[in-house]
């Protein structure tokens, strides 16, 4: 299934909803039409586990495609935001994950040009998170390189605490796109929060494809544009740790709980590792997509203080 | 005032304190009995801001010392929880902050010699959070090098973006200690997440203290011992990065937001900085204390899988 956190009108709630073809169905809506429960956020929707998406799957196949005025809507006319508005923690992000792009970070920043021998974690604020079409803001006072990764993001359905390999695809609920905006000139000694955790630095979106849907996330292609120009082009076969390693991993010492987002890292083509280097400014238009999820459309704007 | 989430018995729910002399004053309860509205939690009451401390200062006065069985417990009685037993977002980490750390770190861990020019930022999720008492937990099989960092906690009460210095202190909701629990053996890349981010490696309390309590947090003694043996005393006089700075530069790209924490680093004393050096083991118990909020003691409990 494909679920989207939505406003059906300007002034209308963020509501969740579940994709029918060319309609956003409404998700509490759509059960209450049938005496059922469920939740009317996506973090809501993953608490439930799989009985919520149980349910809606019998409300969906009860309801045979006809929804009644208000609990379905064009998808054409709804607005899309982020599918976790508003995450619990930081995003985990996972750094150097691509072999080649190992290599153009270790010649145009000062990454090493080993592999690393464990995922390189870092985290961005949930400040961070924008939807489709929002603005990456850019402050001509804070950087003068500002980049984009297009990265695998997966979304987290049940707690994981020092879970083997093996067991680690089973705690995904689903997996998006994110845009993990970087300032390359906000490094501080070595740490990446800043250069990575400013506001707006992480779209994401368009929806959350579940789990059952994806199941192998090692073979989608991922691709990024800037103003229409293609970027980056890879598979997430190339990812030096895989989805389940970066999961078994973290949760050794860190538990990951429902509703996290990781960040998979981004193959080689970012603005830093190119000849000349390339950076974001205002008016670019930047396009992330992975196969079998969707694209990612964000605007750069200008947010320079003005004093 | 002086701030605690606690339970006032062993199946109750966390509530709000307030102390009174050597009373917990249920925050909710008291405002209820006068006819007022107050939150049951630290994050409600940050929310609600001045109006929210304006209401208690007038319900506590208006109530005498009087209070009903029920909406009052003696300290002694209650079991203090972490202030904010669950935040809304990573805790914001402070490194290298003060200048005998700078030096003992450089030598003993991969850190420059050099003062940072900037305040070096990191996270810690809010799955790091323990309250006063709780278990440290040591896991033999991820660390060798558990270390000991106590610190002045800095938690925000109104929204900050790119807030000028002499502003920033506008912003504290108040002051508490947090210990910034460290595996050394654990960094990755130069990142600290993973070192400072294990489930369980940042007690925190025993309360927090308002900011009007504590008009200068620059001048506060903090120390901490380990099995009675003292390893660390300095003076927050001695930050390089003072709390008003740390919030204009963290505000100048990441938006701060009410319940937000701010570990403001540690000074020279560390495990890693001590010759020989010493590590935490479990059956180890940690005392950390900042002047004027309190002591926090937390135990090394054995956490290393059977398997």
């Amino acid at each position: 299934m494909k679920f989207v956190t939505y406003r059906a009108s300007v002034e209308g709630a963020a509501r969740l909803g579940v994709i029918e073809g060319d309609l956003v169905v409404d998700v509490e809506m759509l059960a209450a039409g049938q005496g059922e429960h469920l939740p009317a956020t996506m973090l809501g929707l993953i608490d439930t586990g799989r009985p919520g998406l149980d349910t809606l799957r019998a409300c969906l196949e009860a309801a045979e495609g006809r929804h009644k005025p208000g609990s379905a809507t064009a998808l054409a006319n709804v607005r899309l935001l982020a599918p976790i508005p508003r995450p619990r923690k930081n995003i985990f992000g996972i750094g150097l994950n691509y072999v080649e792009h190992v290599a153009e970070s270790a010649a145009s920043l000062d990454t090493s040009k080993d592999l690393p021998k464990q995922p390189v974690v870092f985290s961005k604020p949930p400040t961070t998170v924008i939807g489709p079409g929002d603005a990456i803001e850019h402050n001509a006072k804070m950087t003068k390189q500002l980049d984009w990764e297009v990265e695998l993001a997966v979304i987290i359905g049940t707690t994981a605490r020092r879970i083997r390999r093996e067991d680690a695809l089973a705690h995904v609920f689903g997996y998006s796109v994110m845009i993990d905006v970087s300032a390359r000139d906000n490094r501080r000694a070595g740490q990446w929060i800043f250069s990575k955790g400013m506001d707006s630095y992480a779209p994401f979106g368009p929806c959350i494809v579940t789990a059952d849907d994806i199941p192998d996330p090692q073979v989608l292609d991922l691709w990024l544009t800037v103003n229409g120009v293609e970027k980056q082009r890879s598979n997430t076969r190339h990812m030096l740790f895989k989805v389940d390693e970066l999961i078994a991993d973290i949760s050794t010492g860190i538990t990951l709980e429902p509703g996290d987002i990781i960040a998979s890292g981004t193959p080689e083509g970012v603005g830093a590792g190119r000849t000349p280097q390339e950076w974001l400014l205002p008016g670019d238009v930047v396009v992330g997509h992975v196969q079998g999820i969707g694209s990612l459309r964000n605007p750069v704007v200008n947010s320079t203080p003005e004093e």
